[in-house]
């Protein structure tokens, strides 16, 4: 067998994976917006064997042979040659966990997902700590299995952003932290906008319906793509022709539908450029989940939050929602930026948002590192939230039980939500960069400049390159935090006077 | 390993198909109701791979090893071994189709339904004729492959209706052909009823709020299941607890979505009534589609078009539809057993009905033993329309292409159209025997025997016994015609005095 051949089996044999995980993430889907409530148990059993049936194909040792003749052969492309390099790594990681182990994990997030909930229902952290303690230890096991250099820690790390390490994290949270604290010093002084007009009673029809409209107005495909209600928005894709948002609505806050669909548009306009003829290969996936953040971000702040794009679709909102006729763009524009430090990550502003994620990534390294114990959690939060955001946490439901990550066995993926923002700013300064008349043609709701500057140095990749190849390629430099602080000071320089 | 061990395992491989093919229905559901254009293509490469999986799962010689061992095992109930002989017959089934004809048939029928689509919209017969020939020649090679005694259809008629023989079906079809005409003749020469009132302007969410009502109240669980809408109404299962029934609106005759609600819903009852414990196992599974049409066929004619149920659901149907005030529940029962022969199956009578059907089945017969070729259906599909319905067909589209079934490679299966509303009369029949009150009960709106008897009698045993013997054990005699012809000429001597 060719080169070629062979290469084209190994496309063949990543087809059939990426199809069983597709299916697997429609039922994921549908158990998000429309599964009825008793179909729960069985529907978790059918997407806990279609994961199986997945990790079995691409543990195949059949697979591992073919990608190890692929990786020494030259007479495929290079980026073939690229998509044989990563998918290697991929199997020799996946082949790394047992059975067992695989076994362990599930049941174990199985359990500690309905902790979470009853702890939640509870407000009694303890109701989860053993379930949360079982993950956490199997968690320290993982990292053993995944391997690290220096810090356990950067093995989990790793599996959400390549190549991140604490190493590296430490230092970014460490620079980051002063210029935003001075920042927060100076705003906390000063006025601060009025918000009122945000908290009437908005349709919940009207919502629905402006939320279709930004979103196509953004330039989401709807033939390639749906928006659904579902508990918590989220963005799906089955392949880059069928990419999923959803929102949620609450009708006394119209801000909370409309920055999510953006939100979760971005996520949605990313997944639609990505190559789907590259259906199931890296070179068809996404760069890594702070890149992909990076997307969200970009649309719903940079662009999003920008007094530019509040002139343009504050004309249209105010058709969707009368009450908002007397509200002007630099009203909208303040309340929506608004900085208050508060309990709740998904609730905050651009700038105590980091807070949140610092104070998360110092208790989960502490966790790996075996200097926390999970019992211990509650109070250390506590006295962490107190330090970093000057709030008194008044329960563990606004405290440490926020968040449904660590049910999920997810640790080491908040720090891509900062990195997302400062990949975000670093993007967007160079977007402008390359054309200077931006502001006004986000100013006309025209992004396309920002979407051509997105397929051409983004979408276009897919997991080619890391997330630090990619930043160095696209704008000439690492990521640096200063965009990021550049572009907050700005903004709030105009609100907070 | 203990033969409850062995039935144990077995119950795990039967799960782990199930999983599989249950998911696929998922993506099928989906498919049909909320996919955005642009998905199709993957779609159906997903939709194929499971498929191909699920084949591949329950091919496995390790299945068919330990199905034989159980088969002879005497330590397991009676229950369970005929979950182990029924599985073996499935499996000895599905080890004849070798991989290459599998294949070659899922291209064909892929092919057959884009033809069939593009004839439909040329309104020409020619531009599906190629594909139809292949499909019919792939079709008589599977008689073969599944092997018959008599009637090379007999292959096919088996797989929707085990036991189901051209020699029977001929027979009933023989005994059905002549009181129906003779019955068709009395009423042509009566009065019709008036129907006029049926065609007004029925608004669309109206239709579907009351859908849902009156879904509600035949009482399909909404909390294990759920309505769309969808092309084509369909009901389709994930397991006991997740059946979902989908149905279309048309804004100028709200006739078509309510006694499409009953049908589906009929269906949908079947599904959540089969025992969820047998999840992947024959005694899980419906019995067969013969029984499954009586059941939606029971809902939506003996009960739903009914006069006593008509008196019951016309107040509801007033609240959401005031343009019927002054309709009487006489009026509204005429308007909605009004006998017409007409052209289109799914819009006829539940007289002509099965004269559509059994044109259906002569023709496929003559296709099979090879007195018909593919090329002469349009010809020999008007002529017996002619024959049997009195009616000119004046084009291909609604004659012999209407029907998406054969692009589906689905021949064989009309014959289940009549066995259900037959079987449907038996069972009312006997359930009526059982419930003397039942016209009474039904006329307010109370359903509990019904539900009780369908429960007990067909519900429970899922695919234990064939609809012969179902229909033996329950009905305490073998299918027999003159209850139908008694519950239509009963009602049709009411309304055509």
């Amino acid at each position: 067998m060719s080169a070629k051949e062979k290469y084209n089996e190994f496309v063949q044999k990543m087809h059939r994976i990426a199809d069983v995980r597709y299916a697997n993430a429609v039922l994921q889907w549908d158990q998000e917006t429309y599964l009825p409530p008793k179909g729960a148990a069985l529907r978790g059993q059918q997407m806990a064997t279609l994961s199986e049936i997945a990790h079995e194909l691409f543990t195949d040792p059949a697979l591992g042979t073919l990608l190890n003749e692929l990786s020494t052969a030259k007479e495929i492309t290079k980026q073939e040659q690229k998509n044989v390099a990563l998918t290697l790594e991929d199997y020799n990681k996946n082949k790394k966990y047992s059975t067992v182990f695989v076994r362990k994990m599930s049941e174990a997030t199985s359990k500690a997902y309905h902790a979470w909930i009853n702890a939640r229902k509870q407000d009694s952290f303890p109701v989860f700590a053993k379930e949360l303690d079982e993950l956490v230890q199997l968690k320290k096991e993982e990292t053993q299995i995944l391997g690290y250099t220096k810090h356990p820690y950067d093995a989990l790390l790793n599996e959400y952003e390549k190549g991140a390490t604490v190493e590296w994290l430490d230092q970014l949270f460490d620079e980051l932290q002063a210029p935003l604290k001075a920042l927060l010093g100076r705003i906390e002084n000063k006025k601060a906008p009025e918000t009122g007009f945000l908290h009437q009673h908005f349709d919940k029809d009207a919502q629905w319906k402006f939320g279709l409209e930004i979103l196509k107005l953004t330039g989401y495909d709807f033939e390639a793509g749906r928006q659904d209600i579902s508990e918590h928005p989220f963005t799906t894709s089955f392949n880059a022709r069928d990419v999923r948002v959803t929102t949620r609505i609450d009708e006394n806050d119209f801000t909370s539908m409309t920055w999510s669909c953006l939100h979760e548009g971005g996520h949605g306009l990313y997944e639609q450029g990505l190559p789907v003829d590259a259906y199931g290969l890296p070179s068809g996936e996404f760069c890594s989940l702070g890149i992909h953040e990076s997307q969200s971000r970009l649309w719903e702040n940079c662009i999003g939050r920008s007094l530019e794009f509040i002139r343009f679709a504050l004309p249209v909102m105010q058709r969707y929602f009368p009450q908002l006729s007397t509200v002007s763009a630099q009203q909208l524009f303040g309340a929506v930026n608004k900085v208050q430090p508060s309990l709740i990550r998904t609730e905050s502003d651009e700038l105590t948002y980091h807070f949140h994620v610092m104070i998360r990534y110092q208790v989960e390294k502490m966790l790996m590192e075996g200097s926390l114990l999970s019992k211990d959690i509650p109070a250390y939060w506590n006295e962490l939230y107190k330090k970093y955001l000057g709030v008194t946490v008044p329960n563990d439901k606004n405290g440490c039980l926020q968040d449904i990550h660590w049910s999920h066995g997810s640790f080491g993926y908040f720090p891509t939500y900062t990195l997302g923002s400062l990949y975000a700013a670093q993007f967007y300064h160079t977007i402008k960069q390359s054309s200077p008349a931006l502001n006004e043609a986000v100013g006309s709701g025209d992004f396309s400049d920002i979407h051509k500057w997105l397929q051409t140095h983004v979408y276009q990749y897919g997991r080619t390159f890391t997330s630090d190849e990619l930043c160095n390629k696209v704008t000439g430099e690492p990521l640096r935090m200063r965009y990021f602080m550049d572009y907050i000071t700005d903004k709030y320089d105009i609100i907070y006077r």
